[in-house]
């Protein structure tokens, strides 16, 4: 994979069907993992599955989520009839935080040490060993740090000398819109949470729900600057690079 | 006020700022009623008390609403301090209808019997009685039955032979984005079900809440057409009539 | 009924089984009315319905029922297949009370003036034309209100000179875990608030959730001294009458 | 402390207060924990710190509680000023068991697996490097599996050939009303989930709310046999043995 030019694919991907950003990925690697954050990103699985019925899927089970998420991903695994890879934390290293600051740090100190131990460190014990991983991110859903997003892109963040990744954003063009009427239209399975005012939803304690016409970001770490309103998963390199 | 020429006030009016309507309709009589339907209308009465201390305001309390609607409206009474009147429903029509067909019976046979009779009668009956009443409705609020709403008009569904009303829409040409930024921008007390998913707020069994970027209309009277998602209150007259 | 001797029935019947008392009642009487609250109370018309498959219940709907309590009201009717009459309040006196103190008065100078507009008179109003009323009233409720319960009762409160009427309260011997034994060895609908540490039901902002172990009663007017826990349904005669 | 004999100690400490149990057990070791579950078990701690100021104390962290039992676990934290360590599984355990069976096998196979690797295991670990453990077991939580449980007892499931522990259950012969009073009395903090029906708390999956005069255990693991109802953190001895 170490000779594409991932700016050239992204930008002639950008005007075909999300379709064939799926077939793009599975041509390049067959070793491609969709990231599924139990949210509306489930329209990720659904496009998968039409050109690759060995879909390979993972969720960070931070041990914090909704028990609407935990439902909603075993709902799922069993409509799709898909296995679900959940990476947990390590034991160790949650006691070691919790034991000292307990379970409620993050409203306190930010966010980003316990992501860091519930999210980024499963996260990257996963991506060094796998050829690409696929997001839902989308431009839409943060000016401040996603509006740059590409259909695909070189993973700078999470790539080692020794390892190298892609990651893609095959949603990325799609605005919020499109996904929910995406979901209605297929009748789709969603996370309950979406019916009680929830958009964008993480762990329990940093989700929360929005008021009408209130930015979906506006429930994600509200104590805390938009634009550090990222867990880690989704880096943001300071320069572009493709490798 | 049978001379004015509605139609060219409300376009006159159109291209002013809001507070404009509220002037117009306090010139135009003194017995001008806000009907506070307990949601986002809210704003009607923050505008109103800037240009009249002596706001009036009626809601409909037609016996079905959620606890957190009695409770907000509550808190509108206390936080600007006003009274607020309350309609309620005729015992006798109500006890025949339930006796006969029970307490859901709008899941049957439609939402109109039930509506007539916990909210057009004794709106209809507050009509008789007041020189005009103003509406939080909105254009956009539905492309099927609002599309058209004036800031101001001849009120023809509840003008009778011996009294004649007009009924304004101040907020007619503002969008949901408009009303939710004055409530977050001014810190106006808002109804909690808004923290819950629901946008348009009605009567507890015939609102849901609704999906991100989901119409608000989609939240009422799911059951049935779009076209019958009135309630009665806001008759659409067949022609166009200005008195 | 002006000769009976209800002592000595309510004595008599104590150590019979339940159903001896509603066949006592019903041959007194054939317009006898169970008045049902929309909560444990279910008992009564399930054991009525063993000797008179005409029972006669009615409701008070005083308008701020949790949404579960009509719910439930409305699954009674169905299951059992009977009328059920809703007793509504004076639209009238509602809205004057309301204007004038909001929709929370009785949390600043007690439940009795707001009870008493929407229990009390919808039900002095039914009692003057009926023959006797059935309540789901027990001992164990109230240790200070309701320790003398009889199984029935001439109605010193209700009756006038021109009507006088009896009372029967079936349940005032049985406890809270007879009546909820029999209500899930018989697999009777009950009310889903009773799923949610709700005990005793009334009104929303009237009633809570009680903790383990609590009594039922500190479920209801929680702000107010215990011996003023009843809403005026129940009064109690300054002495023991007979006539 | 191989050579006490605990029935005659717990035979003496039953006629004896709740403290004194505490007492003895701190004399017996300086190594001893309470095994908090985010219930009404908090009483163990309250009472523990009026013997001992350095109480020390873990919590199963099973990563699937309830959102209110973490805010409880952080309450108590605070509200005492102490440390609480909190278990966690084995990550790749956990994962081998989530993507072969998925997230709810327990309501098929039953909880034995899952309560394995989210409790039982990490309290094994534990177990093995400490003096005592402190339960908040009692008699009348359930007929079936804790009748018999002693004050203090050998451990005879978690002590092992190097390794020997006691177990102390202060509450064994304490009644619910008699916690629950405890808690009112001293205004201790409790689980939310307390005021919505729930009695005995474990996992969220696994715990619902129980009707009025619903036997707590009801509420745990409801799909299976009464005589199933532990989590293997209690086993019970074949026979009883003193060490």
């Amino acid at each position: 994979m170490s000779n594409i030019d991932y700016s050239a694919e992204a930008n002639r991907l950008e005007t075909l069907p999300a379709l064939e950003t799926f077939k793009w990925i599975f041509e390049q690697t067959d070793d491609a993992w969709i990231s599924f954050s139990g949210a509306e990103d489930v329209v990720l699985i659904d496009l998968a599955l039409q050109v690759n019925p060995n879909v390979k899927v993972f969720s960070l089970d931070t041990g914090r989520l909704h028990p609407e998420t935990y439902e909603f991903i075993e709902q799922v695994r069993k409509h799709y009839d898909i296995e679900i890879e959940l990476l947990s934390p390590d034991a160790e290293k949650l006691q070691t935080l919790v034991k000292e600051k307990g379970l409620f740090s993050f409203y306190e100190d930010g966010h980003q040490e316990c992501c860091g131990i519930r999210k980024v460190q499963p996260l990257r014990k996963k991506l060094g060993s796998i050829g690409a991983w696929i997001t839902g991110q989308r431009r839409d859903q943060s000016l401040d740090t996603r509006a740059e997003v590409p259909l695909v892109q070189y993973d700078k963040a999470f790539s080692t000398e020794e390892h190298s990744l892609f990651k893609a954003n095959p949603l990325a063009n799609w605005t919020s819109e499109e996904v929910w009427g995406y979901i209605r239209a297929n009748e789709i399975p969603y996370n309950k949470l979406h019916e009680q005012g929830y958009i964008s939803i993480g762990c329990q304690p940093c989700t929360r729900p929005v008021l009408p016409n209130q930015h979906e970001r506006g429930g994600r770490w509200w104590w805390e600057e938009a634009t550090e309103k990222e867990c880690g998963l989704h880096a943001i390199p300071v320069k572009t690079v493709s490798a």
